[in-house]
């Protein structure tokens, strides 16, 4: 059945579905605006995702597109040391888009605001062209501690990243490329995961923040290159890594072996990874290495510097080249 | 020159020239998330607009466009009495669209920000296949007194809407029709103006609120019938109208004689008028006269009703018969 059936009421019955009466709810889905309550400072986050651009149907079932739409406004609330309380969620649909599909989407998005302790408050549903369109408003309170930004990184600081990187753009190439059966049907599984449902690090940003252990933070949507310049211009630092240190899963390293591919060239363009990037300074360093998180250092604050150069091991600059779509 | 040239840090190098400092906000646009601070409750309101959909770029200037996406979401903070402070917007954009338009959408949203005390703290911004797509979130305070909802109506409350109805269907008609240069030129000037150019009513919703003369509220976003009908089921009561009294302009009357049509048809089902209606209860009706206001009492909740029947003065049920596109 197609959604034009059902229309802008039927959507909505099924969004009402995916919400729960939770605290801090003043007034959710169904009046003219949500009320509701946060303590402190507020953070809000937005994202649209737009088919053939950020999806395809063809290989993204409706429930990881739910998943996936929330957990890239978590990433970014995880990278301001935050806690994601409410979500808005808006819908463009073409009139021929599957009920299915909507249903599919806010399980999706359930499953995931549930685990993360969101609320869906409101949106918007309304008819498109041929593409649908998901605009997800992530709203979150501030630790008391404070906030975590892009512009407090030091000469000295450790330059650090919260996982593997380029498995995204390898699992993005296998799903685009429809080159799938030619590799480890774990390492596949892993590969397109990673791509499909990244999992936001709220644990770790909210850690970084309270315990002062980061001067500066931001989320790999985007290649590390791109991030690691956001954080050198807003700071005004140099930043010096170490390409031998960048955490590449063996995953990605048989990937790149089947495809005559470049690690690093995915580990340093490729993008969305929602690993946090981040700066800590020397003196905290050995007290982040007690807690054996998943860390990984790849590099130095190595000056000031207002151009926020990003350089190599071996002095080149790194220039961003955004994601080759191979 | 296409946007695809200056790329999404040149769209948001424009965005950040439509924001200003202003109080409240700790971090604007620029970083993985904004941080701002509200007193008391936060309403919270989004609205999707497609191209092709709501608007069409033969007949839309971007200023215009950057005005009506803003106002359209401003309406429902004054429908629920409140005062709007923030605002996020997202631009889907084809590869084709000028650098012009993205500029005038924004200097467009900024005057309208400015008029109504509004700051643009962040947004997102991406390619699109062939339409345009907006999507605004509005951050407002409800006021200490609280806020305005659809569910407090009373047997006994008058109905009232602040202005004339249907304008906004016949502005739209002459677009979409392209039938101009047949009416006055003061009148198609002004019906086109109600389509395009709405004006939030937020200094009445806020009044509404702060001296208790409303128990539920509306705004009139969709057709009457529909939003009479959302009033009259969260409230639980029968509402009924008296269709001559309808406020109609004199420019709707003259619309409908040069093209044959019905003027309540248009009042009742028509749309975007974007004024509030609303309930009085009868103790504060004579306060309210008193204040002199361009209101208009169309009709009575005239009972208790768990269906939330619209009835008309001849005790004819009302449908909601969505908005019929000629």
């Amino acid at each position: 059945m197609e959604v034009t059936k059902i229309g802008e009421e039927g959507i909505i019955a099924i969004a009402q579905k995916a919400t729960e009466v939770s605290s801090g709810v003043i007034l959710g889905i169904g009046d003219d605006a949500a009320v509701v309550e946060i303590k402190g400072k507020l953070l809000v986050t937005t994202d649209l995702l737009v088919e053939n651009v950020h999806f395809k149907r063809n290989y993204t079932k409706p429930e990881i597109l739910g998943k996936k739409a929330l957990a890239v406004n978590l990433s970014d609330i995880a990278a301001m040391g935050g806690i994601p309380r409410f979500c808005l969620v808006s819908l463009a649909l073409p009139k021929t888009t599957e009920v299915n599909f909507v249903e599919g989407f806010y399980q999706g998005l359930k499953s995931m605001a549930k685990e993360y302790g969101v609320t869906l408050i409101g949106g918007d549903t309304t008819g498109a062209g041929s593409e649908i369109m998901v605009a997800v408003t992530v709203l979150g309170e501030a630790l008391e501690e404070g906030v975590l930004t892009r512009s407090g990184a030091k000469p000295g600081d450790g330059v650090y990243v919260s996982g593997y990187l380029g498995d995204s753009a390898a699992g993005l190439y296998l799903l685009l490329k429809e080159k799938l059966g030619l590799l480890p049907e774990e390492v596949e599984k892993y590969l397109i995961s990673r791509h499909l449902e990244p999992e936001p690090r709220l644990e770790l940003g909210q850690l970084l923040c309270r315990e002062k252990f980061a001067t500066s933070t931001n989320d790999l949507s985007d290649g590390l290159v791109k991030k690691l310049q956001e954080i050198a211009r807003s700071s005004g630092v140099e930043i010096t890594i170490n390409r031998e240190k960048i955490p590449l899963s063996f995953a990605l390293l048989t990937f790149c072996q089947q495809f005559t591919l470049k690690p690093l060239d995915l580990a340093l363009h490729g993008g969305e990874d929602y690993e946090l990037l981040f700066t800590v300074p020397a003196e905290k360093e050995e007290e982040l290495f007690k807690l054996d998180l998943p860390l990984f250092k790849i590099g130095m604050v190595t000056g000031y510097d207002e151009r926020g150069r990003v350089k190599a091991e071996d002095g080149v600059v790194l220039q961003d080249r955004g994601f080759q779509h191979f």
